[in-house]
């Protein structure tokens, strides 16, 4: 009976998407439900799933918030 | 010096609730607080409660988002 | 279908005890999931308990290790 | 720049194992990994796995610990 | 490859302010990285950091939400 | 009264260290504690603080276990 916390920042991943779709968060849902079905042999139904938005400005890497860090990453793979 | 996260769908517990009351929050603060008490004497004052509401959407069960699981389970009492 | 995390002190809760035990660990999980039931009629069985058993050395209190912080403290309820 | 914790019981999924296999466990990470950048855009070294493997005394369901619940529930699928 | 969560109630530090400002949080992200690189040697671009708002009535202390304990407590330093 | 969780790859900093020591954990809990006095103006008691330490097997990046993942990248810094 896993559970399983997504965290991921609040925001589209195409443009003019202002945050996950409720599409992609089911896609996720299913996804990682169906891989613990398939490596550890637990049922769908016994896997909660938590998807967790955290706002840009809450959320820090490289010793800046993710905005700043990817700026100054820039020219590189966006992350 | 316990730490409790409780981590429930952002939802009503009756008809025209779309979320759990400042009295029901209350509640489970106080019940929790109490059974670390009267299970691990541990004092009230050192018990730190967190109450994190999930959105619907953000919450998956059987592969599904919970709103579609509970549609499919309909017959089996609601979760 | 909520989740309840109970993180404490891996310590026991009596003299000669060096951690919660069993029973203390069922009593935990039987209150916190029917509390969950009388105060947001959740079903017993969609409620999930995780409990974490965290070393002393890796609490801190006050800007110190759990057991130093208690030490400046003593003289007050333990905690 | 997604984060994800895969909470689990430790215990085998094949008979004699006690525990996920280190096989089992970076296939889990690969899996989600992978569909976090299927489905979100999320470059793979980005995303960041923390596995819990919690021990079955600590896990509870039903208002039981979960070998309890197992047996209560038997004759149905093991979860 | 540490990840820092900083769990803090959404309410301002300052008059007239009714949550941490963004350069509040820039400033956790930063001190704690930094911290990490300097006790652990953690480079500071493998340090996610998540600052996680709590609405103040879903925190709890003392057996009660955390604006009735600080009544409670008044006359205290604030918490 | 925050709550800061600070989740690390059970390993030693230094040659022939196997985890982080009891005195480096000690700073991690004092600085951390300081800094949320310093920008957020929480008193020291008023901070709890988690260390989580995660077995290297247990911990991904990149789609790999860390181990894997940092061999990978060897010729960079390590993470």
């Amino acid at each position: 009976m896993p559970i399983v916390t997504i965290q991921i920042t609040r925001e589209g991943s195409t443009p003019g998407a202002s945050a996950a779709t409720a599409e992609e968060k089911a896609a996720l849902i299913k996804g990682v439900s169906e891989l613990l079905r398939d490596v550890l042999n637990k049922p769908l139904t016994s896997t909660f799933v938590v998807i967790d938005e955290v706002e840009t400005e809450n959320w820090g890497r490289g010793g800046l918030p993710v905005e700043k860090f990817r700026q100054q990453q820039s020219g590189q793979a966006p992350e």
